[in-house]
Formats: C-alpha cells, structure tokens, sequence
C-alpha cells in the first residue's frame, strides 16, 4: 500500500472523484475490495532506530505521553485509556494525571480512542472509544475497583507492547489480544480472539478525555450496512464545540447491532415495528439505523469470534462524515494490519532517521524517545481533499500547504520548533503557514496563542507564534509569504483587546492592577518583541526593527534594583507592596511560577540582565540560590505544573528551561555542565516516569535532544545555542541540505560531565556557544570530557552571546 | 434596490467575490454603504390585491399561522412571539397553541425572532429572538402574569398592523413602535422610541418555539464592531442538531454591549483585565469579546434612543457564519427600511396577481390571505452563493436549482402541492428538484417524508413525496430528471427499511401486529403507489406502471366486507378482534383518525370503494352517517389534530379534506355542494380564529383555495377535479402560458349554493368533474347557481373520475 497523506497530486485525482453524491460515496464504500499487498521485503534496514523508542516512557509520573499507536505528526493518536470513560464517571481529582487517557500506573483499560495529546497539562480528546468484550454485553465502563461490574478489563504490562506505530495489549478478563495501528487520518484495530464464544464491539461515543458532566454536546451514528458506520461527535471540553466525524468499518458483517440512546432527550424511531414513534432506547436490525442525541453508544454482535481475528478501522475528519469515509478509503483502503504496522514503522525509521547516535541503550532509548515525542505535533488537521476547518469554524480549502493543528506555543517555541528546523524542516513551513492561516481567519486578528482542532483556548500568555516564525524566517525557512507574516506578528503584538498589550505599550510593562500575571506577560511581551525587531531588521523593515527592539527592553521596566527581582508594579508606578520571590499564586503577577524563576526571563539580553542583578558573581549566586533554596510545598500547591523540583528550579516546566545554561553568560560554563548532567541524572530516565513533569506536546523532549547533543537555544531568533554538556559518545544530525552536524564527545563517562576542551571541524572552538550557522553548514563538534573543571575554557566575555547589545 | 435572491447571474459574481478570507468579508462590512434607493414611483398598481391578505387569519383558534413578515418562499419569517422565551420557562402545555411563537389570544410579547412555521401542528424554530427596550434593561422574559418582570412588554391588537412583508405593534410597556420587514434571507426590525430615555436590544439566543429543557445545544456569539455581530446556535428540537447562523447589524453604533453567558459549563475570557483567566458571565468591551455555551444572551445599549428609529438587521444561512454575511451584505445591504417593505410588498402583488377575484371583501379577505399562506412554503434554503447543507448534513452547491426545504408532505401533497402547479409553476421544478436532492443525499436512500432544514423529521406516513412528483410530471412540469425521479419513487416505494415496506408488498397490506398504524399506512401506500403508476406508464415504463397499479390495489386487502369498513389486520390474515370505527386512539391502525373517516382514503379508485361498500346508496348513506354522527371527545382526547368537526368529519385534519366530494362520486353532486357550503360557513372566517385547524404549511389554505374556485384534486396525479361548489362570483388564475381560467359563478348569493347548470368554454358542461387540460388550456367554466338541488346536473355514471378501472 502506497502511504498517501503528503501525495497531494494523488489526492487531487481522488478528490476530484470525490465530487460525488452521498449515495455514490456509500456505493464506493460498499465496493471498497479487500486490497492485499505484497509485504515489502526490504522492509527496515539493518540500523532500525525504531527499536530505541519506548513509547512508555512518559505514561507514567507526570509526563502526560499516551503509549499507542502514531505516524510522524499523524491526525490519528490511537491508544488505549484506562480512565476515559463515559460521562460523569471519572472522578475529577484524576483528571490531571489522564491528560493522555491512559496512565501507567493503572490496571485496567476502559478502551482504545482515536485523538489524543501528548504530554499536555491541560486535557481534551479522546475521540471515539471502542472496545472489544466477549461473554456478557456491557454498556457502562464499570469501575477500576470492580473491572468485572462495566465493560473495562483488566491488563498486565507483561502482556504489552509499543512501538512506533504500533500497540499492543491482552484484555485479560475477555482473553483477547487487542492490537492498534494508524496512518495519518485512519486507526486500525485488529482484536484476536482466544475463545469462540460470542463477541462484542462496543463503541462509546460518550467516553471522553477530560470528562465531565455534558461534555458532549451531540452526537449521532447512522448504521449504513452491516459492515459500516458513520458516526459525529461534538465537544465541549478545552476546545468549545469541537466537531469530529467518523467512518467505522468492520473487517466482516455484525450479526446485529444495538444503537443504545441513553439521553433523555426525545427521540424518534422510524421503523421501529410494532410501535410507530415510539422512543426505544435500542434501535434493532429492521429499523433505520439512526439515532442523535448526548449519550450514544453503539453494540455490534459477531458470532464465533475467534474463526478469524476481528478488525475494526476508523476515518476521522473534523469536516465532515464525507471527509472521513473519503479519508479511511484513500488512506487505508484495506484489511492488511501488517502490512499498515509496516507503513507506520518505515515513517518512523525515515523520520527518526535523521538523527544518528551512539551510547548506550538507555541513552538511546531517552534519545530516540524523545525525538519520537518531538515529531507528533503540531500535527496535521486536513483531509486527504484538503479541506479543513477554520479556527473561524469556516470549512477552507488549504491552498500551497498542508494545515497543522495543536500550537501549544508558550511551551514549545522554546525548544521544539527550534529542533524541528533541523529534524523536520519540509514540515516548518505547514506549521507557519497554518499558523498565518489561523491569523487571516481569526475574527481576533491575531496569530494562535494555545490553539487546537480550530479553537483557540487563550491558553498562557504572550504572543510566541512571533518567536517561532523568526527563528525559521532567519535560518532561511522562508517558503512562507514573509510580508503577510510579519504583518501577522505585529498586528498580533499590537493587538488592543489582547491582554493588556494598550497598557504594556504605554507604560512600557503591564500593570499589576490592570491583569493578573503582569510580570510574566510584560517579559515575555518583551522577548516576543525582541524577535519581531529581528525578523524586521532582516527584511529591511527599519523602523519595525526600531520600534520592536524598543519594546524588548520593556523588562527593565520590572527589574526593582531594590529588591534585586523582576517586581510587579501597579498602575500608579508603585511596587507590589506584598512581594515575596517565592510567592507563586494564581491570579499574582507571575505565570505558574515565582519571581526567582521569572527574573532569569530575559533570554534575549541576559547580560543586561547580570548587570541589572549586580555582575557575573551576583548572578551566579543568584542562580545557585535558585537551584539550592528549597521551594515549599505551600508556595506552589496551586500549582500542578510545578514540577522536576531542584530548590525552585522546576525543570517540570518551561518558565525554567533556558535557566541552567545562562552560568556560560556569567563566565562559568562548566557549572551549566554540571548542572545539565545534574538534571539529567536526577531529573530524567528511560522509565515510565522518566519524564519530569509534562512533555507539553515535545518540548521537554526537545529540551532533552538539545542538551543531550551539547547546546540549547537560549534565546530562538537569536541564532546562536549556548553549549551545555553532550551527554551521548556521539549524536549527528543528518540535514536537509545533505549536510551533516556531528557532536562527538570524547572520554564522556559519569565522571567525565566537565568539557575540557572543544574542536569545531578541526579547529579548537573556545566560545560556550555555536550558531545556526554552525551546525547548518555541516561538520563536527568534538568535545573532549573530563571529570575536572576546565575554567579556562569558553570563558571569555567577548564570546558571550549579545544579541541585544549589538542594536 | 434590485430583489437579488433568484437572479442568480449577480449572485454568481457576488459570489466569486466572496472567495476571500473572512477578514476580507468583516472588512466589506464595516465598509458597507449607506445606500439609499430612490422610492419607485409606480410602487403597487391600483389593483393591489395585498390589500385584501390579512396575516393576523389564523393565528387564534389552532389555525398556527404568524402575523410577521415574510416574502413569497422566504427562508425568513420575522414575527413576534408571544410564548418563545427563554428555556424552561414556558408551560409546556401551551406548545401545541404557540406552534407558530405567537396565539391571537396573548396579551405580552417577548420579542421577534427570525423563522416561523406556518401553521404545523409540530412545532419548531424561532430563532433569533430580538427585544428592544427602555428603562431597566432586562435578560429574563418574565412572566406573562407580571409582564414588568422581565423584558417581555405588554401590546394591544389596535397598535399592531400586519401586510405582506411587514408588520408593526406598538411596545405599550417601553413606548416603542416596532416594525419588521424581510427579504428572502434577511430580517429587518425598525424601531422608533417615543422617549429619549435609554434604550437596549436584547438578543436572547436561549429563546425559541417549542422551547423545552436544553433546547439549544450550543450557541456562541462574537462582536466583529460597535455595530455588528454574528452568532450561532444548534437546537435540538423537532429536528436534530439544527444549525443556524447569523449575521447581525445595527444601523449605529452601541455605546456598550455586554455578552451574558448563562451556562454553568466552564468559560474563559481573554483580555477581561484584573483576573486573567477568570470566568466571568458577563464580557464587557475592552475584552476580546466573544462567547459560547448553552444559554447565551446579549445587550446592547443606546443613549438618546429617539434622535432616530434604529434599526436592526439579520443575515440568516444555515451553512456557515460567512455565508450569514453575505446573505445580509448581497441582499439587504442598505438601511432605507420603507424601501426593503415596498419590495416585500411589490413580490407579494406579483406573486398573488395570479388569482383575480370579485367578491365580498370578507370573502377576498379569505381567499388572498389562503393564496398568501399557499404561498409560504417549501421555502428558500439556500445562501445567495448557492450553498445549502443537505439531510446528509453536507454542505452542498445547488447545480440548475434553487434548494427549497420544509415538506410537510403528509399535509400538502393533497391541495398545496397542486395549487402549486397554477399559482407557482416556476418553483414546482426548484421543489421537486430539492426532494431528488434529498433522495440522492439521504443516507436512507428515500424521498422526504416529513423534512425541514436538512432534516428527515420521518414524521406521519406514506411516501407522499411521489404524488408530488407525479402530480407535477402529468401536468407536463419536466425541469427535472424524470429518470432519477421515478428511480427516487420506486427506491423509496421499495425501501425495506421503512415503516414495513416488505411487509407490505409480501401480503398486500401491513399487519398490525407489525406496527402501529397499520391500516392508515397501507390505505395511503396504496394510492401513492397509483401516482407511481401513472408517472411510470407516461413515461411508457409498462413493468413498473403494472407492478405498482397492482400493489394501488392493496387498499382492498384491508376492507372487511362482514363490517363494512377498512379494518386491521394481522400477520396471520385474522382481523383485529377490537374492532371500532370510531376508535382513534394512539398508536392503534389509524393514524389521527378513524375507521369512519379512514374508510374514505381510496382516493384513486372511488368507484370500487362504492362497489364495495355495498354500490351508491350505502356509500351516500355511509357518507351522510360520517357527517352526522357526533364523535365524542373521549375518542379522541389522544389527537390535538383532529379538530374542526361536523360530525366524524375533521375539517382540522388532513385524512377528511377529500370526503365532501365523494357524494359526486355516488351519482350526488347536490350533496358534495351543499357540504362545502356548510364547511365554509361553519368552518371557515376572515377572522384570526377563522382555521378550523392547522393551516399545516398551506393545505387548509389550498383547500380553501380550490374549494372556493369550485373543484378539488380527489387524487392527485389523475389530473381531475371532482366539481363542488364556486363560492366567489368570480376567480381568475393567470397562468404561466399566458391564458387564463376563470370560474364564474352567476348568480351565487347565501342561499343559492347549489349548481343549476354549467358550461365550459360556452358549451354545456355536465360532468362533476373537470380536467387539467380544462384549466391549463385556459378558458372560462360558468356556473349558474340555484337555491334548489339539480339532481340531474353532473350525475352520469360514465363521466365519474375512474382513473383506476381503465388500468
């Protein structure tokens, strides 16, 4: 089977096809042959980097993965929950730690859906749940302390597997062997029988992640033969009305299905025998198959279950029901699971690919995980027509581009999308085009903030959709209409219903009187406005340039000398007469954090910033209180973000990230090395709680690529990484341009975490940075390790990133 | 200004420039001029038969009908409602009176709200329900009793005024006069303020006709600018999941709004200052300013209300909020509201210009406004860029057609649909046409049954849609595919997933042990099987016509000759032991009636139910008995339908609309005229209580319309009309070839209602029937009318309507 998803020209030929009635689409459907395909026998090669992903890695802890199946920034994240369950039946406390359906920890699983996140802190998704029984029939999840009461079994982890692509579970209480893969826009399900009794096939349109009381608004299914179904759900979780639609095939006909209406909202039947218009709970065989309503869930009945395995695949669409049938028959046009498996692992091996590593097998397993977590999102939200829905709610038409969704931007333009310009640089420019489509059809004018699935959540603050388009714009990414895009970044910068950005221009910071977390937005603001004046300087746009790296200075405006910390300050001029360092409530002047993390925000002129905090030895202190002082449990109990603790340094969350690598900015590098590695040990492993709090979506994962290579981008749109500590023998990154970067680091061991000296291509490299250039251009970093200090090395003041003092 | 809607050589261009983002088309709104039309000097002729439509006829007793505007199909009908208020505050008693959103008998108004049903005895719709007020500013509807509860306001019948296209009351409660127009896809409200206080427009999108608990599944709303919104709401009501959107406008700017969310589902506000991230319900206007949820309401606020009428106008589309704009911008883009009411007014006079009449105004007050309650629906469902969303849900382009929806087909196949034919030939191909898009849309693979705004409400019985479609074809109506017709009609006469079709065909009637309903379904399957017939051997398909003449005979199987009446059946072939004729409860054999009046429906083949009934004289008698035998209450508690009764006879009800003309049938057109005089005059006034029963969408207005003009369509699709009783002196249809048909009626007075003598053309015309060709070939028919009975006049057998027998 051809992989179909990028083929647009293919597409095209389809769509064209596609113009076709209902009826046509059902007919097409119904004669859809049952394609086989020759097994590819090349399949993947010897140096399978696929086998160092451990999908697990995350599922447990706080890390918020899911461990199913996905292709590389697939539509479609098929993986089992253990607590996404019918509404109202979750308890809420429990809702954090499900963000991703499905967490370690637990022992049963209720099912297997189609979307999910990864590694968010906030939830939704969750679409679509279908699980496999035999023996009796049930309708209800039942509950994790009496398994045998609902429809969930019990599972052991013994007796499961994942691999990219690819899931696979024994559903202990109904002795069957639940297997999932996917394309990009499809799911596929293979269910192997044990036992010849009876099964069932249950699909819960009502389960959901992020559950609560009416979260689903609506929803319908419609029976078209006994082999098909379409079905339509809409939302009410992070996302408002969020729509998706499904096409459910059947590898063999249902004996007989049940479509179960639990909603208390009237109903019609048609057909019905025995009684016109009456309101059955249960519509059987003979009727019209179709029911609408807020609690649907579907029973379809197979007799001798285990003559052959069962399969069961699924279109998604957020467009239409048309989309999704068009969808699952152009992408997954047959019943050959395998060879599907295949398809997804060669996506994989081709995309992980791109970066080469040596080390041990943990350390490849962190590695290669964590790439794994870097490539699913932002993710594609189109169909295989092109057609996609709006965040104006609007269908369009993509035109040039491919649409992405999911831009979880106030964590991932740290890291992730600066990682993704090397090890997916065909799929930067989707992602900045999606993001200028969302601004031109945006009733707000504005590019997203924290947008999924058409919806934009408001979620976090700043405007960091800015940052991630400098960054690319200024590493040459440029297949994207540069003018439209810096139009974009300023009307979002000058945006005056946004939060407070009026008074931030005005005053030069955001009152603390006028929004809540007003330091954290005006240094953020700051930063954001950094990289538009660098975009526009770039392209020429003087005054732009001009009038942004004006405001980049805005952080200032904060710094209280008094107190040596980022302060919140009222409209009057008047500090915030209640400060504390540590405070870190809601609704205070910081974001998910305090004023001892948030006065290291200023990425963009940290050596302003030292000044500002009194020089390089104040600054250093200043970060070894951070990393030394305890932070108490009572300063961030609102908090369940705060997380990866080392004193107030919480590597669990982003406002942290940059902060261990700015000792390189006071003259003492290898006490940022220490402290990667310090982190590293403590902080991270290739467990199941290896993560340290959220992935968000890959950033912490992209955090961990970068340091494990040796460097970070302290500052993205500045072009330059701070050099940390390489934690891996050898990593290289295979480029797009053919070119290829590599990092040795020679006589690295659990001692040896101090760089002693560094070669760039031959050269002795003595700065504790690298540019884009760098690494663009091709070569080999080689670092020599020791386990002593080398206080000589990178050192020098002259070599410090300056990026704002130049202007 | 130019009525757009059916010039669709301008909406083509309109709409390629409509190929923009949204910001494009927000931006040609704010840019939209303040045209001003001059006034067309000839306005409306002398004869301007408006004059004589009275929209308040119907809209006491149960007629349904409302007293707003609209234009001749419009997909708008702006009327006030008295009873559509917020959820869960209406009697739930009180929905089948406030079918319509408004009852003759109220006293308060809650405000005017944008679609109507004309007439049904289901009950939907009302969307869009806008208030002004001065004063207090209320968000509740309060109460009838204490109107000064909420924003509800007191009116008076002698302050109110209803024409074609328009309507005004006087608000006695806030001293404001307001009037409403429409065009085809757009409302327009003008309100003018007696006071210089205040003033506020309340939009309560929580408000609707049949109203119950939770209603609205989702709405949102989002302020574009000071003087434009658009919003959206998806109801559950009669049909599923119905989604309207809307595009609104005010002709100046509001000084404040406030976005009140009632929902207790979670919100979050961006740019609401001081808590970032709090939940407030009520956004104010520094903030982004958009809302959604389940119980959504908005204010706008006005200072110095009376320096000039403000105006308010709404855009409608069922397909997207974009679309909702266009309609507003294409059709109505200008704020001279008496110029918008002149061109309702003057598409109104075209429209009814088809009949001319001389009579008592009482009596033209009756017949223009059935002609104007004819010429309702089907109506308009489609945008002005062709774009209609279909039963599939689909969003679809209509190709060669304007998409019409609203088909209450149970009820009009009857009269509506045929008076249709005369007064509206030009629509009758965009109706048919619709209901083949239906077919081919319909994942159900059949014809509509009872469908508005692409749903399949699968309300009443038999497949009627064929008769309409054959009626339509006989009479030479082709702009369709009559192969993809008759496929449609026997696809859906096949169907094996409706209402026992199988059974049906296998037995030659539906058992009652099968499902409810049982003998009403195979009565009317029949006929309807006799209308494929005919359509088929036109179109010389002789093994269809003969296959569905004989199932036309299945009526037969169900007359059981040891009672004399049609009677159930079960599977078996036993009768049901229960048997009795006046039996009309719920969920038995008949559907909203009884044997007596059921017994009647062979409507295709008259003169073998009088054979079978025991020949004339027992069907006269059997006749005389059903007008004479007094049904008591207890009988028919279950139906609010069956109303308007002379005896057994229902005039309220569809299933005896054809009875009174089955005397001619029995060698009795004395008594077929006698009965209809006695209907019109017990049954029938110029008054608002002047409907027997539902108008239901137009056909006790086509009845009224037909029976006046002095002949009915028994059966449609044989192209007959049994003679009754002319009951103006004169009426002329114009029609579509240019002649006309004129029906006089010389002579006529109170008590001379019987005919005496008949000619057509001149020549002698002594049959009680004429043809489709004596209409269409235009002509005049002359009646002399006598106090006395001919009971020569009309009698012979040979000339009876015997459709069937010739086959």
């Amino acid at each position: 089977m051809k992989y179909l998803s990028n083929d647009m020209s293919t597409l095209k030929k389809t769509s064209r096809d596609w113009a076709l009635n209902t009826v046509a689409v059902i007919s097409l459907l119904t004669a859809m042959p049952m394609l086989t395909h020759a097994e590819e026998s090349s399949a993947i090669q010897v140096n399978d980097v696929t086998q160092w992903v451990d999908p697990f890695i995350g599922t447990g802890g706080d890390g918020h993965t899911f461990p199913g199946a996905v292709v590389p920034f697939g539509m479609v994240q098929l993986s089992p929950d253990t607590a996404a369950v019918s509404r109202g039946s979750d308890p809420q406390s429990e809702i954090y730690k499900h963000s991703a359906g499905y967490h370690y920890d637990d022992k049963t699983i209720t099912g297997f859906s189609h979307t999910h996140f990864s590694g968010t802190g906030h939830s939704d998704l969750g679409d679509l749940l279908i699980m496999p029984m035999t023996g009796k029939a049930h309708v209800e999840a039942g509950s994790e302390t009496d398994p045998d009461s609902g429809y969930r079994s019990r599972f052991n982890h013994n007796a499961e597997k994942a691999s990219p692509g690819y899931y696979s579970v024994e559903l202990s209480d109904y002795k069957i062997k639940a297997e999932l893969t996917t394309t990009a826009r499809t799911g596929m399900h293979r269910y192997t029988f044990k036992e010849n009794e009876q099964a069932h096939v249950l699909l819960d349109l009502t389960a959901s992640i992020y559950n609560f009381k009416n979260k689903v608004i609506w929803s319908d299914v419609r029976v078209i033969d006994n082999q098909t179904l379409l079905a339509y759900r809409s939302t009410n979780g992070w996302a408002k009305q969020r729509d998706m639609y499904f096409a459910i095939k059947f590898s063999r006909p249902f004996d007989s299905i049940e479509l179960i209406n639990q909603d208390n909202s009237r109903y019609r039947c048609n057909g019905c025998l025995t009684k016109k218009g009456s309101k059955p709970s249960t519509i059987v065989n003979s009727a019209i198959q179709y029911t609408a309503g807020k609690a649907i869930k579907v029973l379809t009945h197979f007799k001798d279950a285990n003559t052959e395995p069962l399969m069961v695949k699924v279109g998604l669409s957020a467009v239409s029901r048309k989309n999704a049938l068009e969808n699952l028959i152009t992408e997954n046009p047959g019943w050959d699971f395998d060879d599907v498996k295949l398809q997804a692992k060669k996506q994989w091996q081709e995309q992980l690919s791109v970066v080469q590593a040596k080390g041990k097998k943990s350390e490849k397993r962190q590695l290669y995980t964590a790439l794994y977590h870097a490539l699913q999102a932002p993710s594609i939200y189109q169909d295989v027509n092109g057609q996609y829905r709006g965040v104006d709610g609007e269908i369009h038409q993509a035109d040039g581009f491919e649409n992405y969704t999911l831009f979880s931007l106030w964590d991932t333009y740290r890291a992730l999308h600066p990682l993704l310009t090397y090890i997916a640089p065909d799929k930067v420019p989707n992602m900045i085009n999606s993001m200028l489509a969302h601004y031109q059809q945006s009733y707000d004018n504005m590019l997203p903030i924290w947008s999924f699935q058409a919806h934009e959540t408001w979620t976090m603050i700043g405007y960091h959709a800015v940052s991630v388009i400098a960054d690319a714009y200024l590493k040459g990414i440029r297949d994207f209409d540069s003018e439209l895009a810096l139009k974009a970044m300023t009307d979002t910068a000058n945006n005056p219903k946004y939060d407070a950005i009026p008074e931030y221009i005005k005053r030069g910071y955001v009152p603390m009187d006028k929004l809540s977390e007003s330091v954290s937005i005006t240094l953020e603001y700051a930063y954001n406005d950094y990289t538009i004046a660098r975009m526009a300087e770039a392209m020429g746009k003087k005054y732009i340039a001009k009038t942004f790296y004006q405001r980049a200075q805005s952080y200032k405006n904060l710094f209280d000398p008094s107190v040596g910390f980022m302060r919140g300050k009222n409209s009057e001029g008047v500090w915030n007469p209640d400060f504390d360092a540590e405070d870190a409530k809601l609704m205070g002047p910081f974001t998910e954090g305090n004023s001892f993390q948030y006065t290291f925000y200023v990425p963009h002129d940290v050596n302003t910033l030292i000044d500002l905090i009194g020089g390089d030895k104040a600054f250093e202190e200043r970060l070894d209180l951070l990393f030394n002082k305890e932070l108490s449990h009572e300063k961030i109990k609102e908090h369940e973000d705060i997380a990866g603790l080392i004193g107030q340094y919480a590597h669990g969350n982003e406002p942290s990230h940059h902060i261990a690598y700015l000792y390189n900015y006071a003259g003492k590098p290898w006490r940022t090395q220490e402290r990667i590695r310090q982190i590293m040990d403590t902080l991270s492993s290739d467990q199941p709680d290896g993560l340290a709090g959220n992935d968000d979506v890959g950033q912490m994962s992209a955090w961990y690529v970068f340091s494990a290579m040796g460097f970070y981008p302290v500052a993205p749109g500045d072009l330059s990484y701070a050099i940390g500590a390489p934690q891996l023998p050898e990593i290289s990154l295979n480029l797009a341009n053919g070119k290829t970067f590599t990092v040795k680091a020679n006589k690295l061991s659990k001692k040896n975490k101090f760089i002693k000296s560094a070669r760039l291509n031959g050269k002795p490299l003595n700065r504790s940075f690298i540019t884009h250039d760098d690494i663009i251009n091709g070569g080999t970093l080689t670092f020599v390790m020791s386990n002593i200090p080398n206080k000589h090395w990178g050192i020098e003041t002259k070599n410090r990133p300056t990026s704002m003092s130049t202007h």
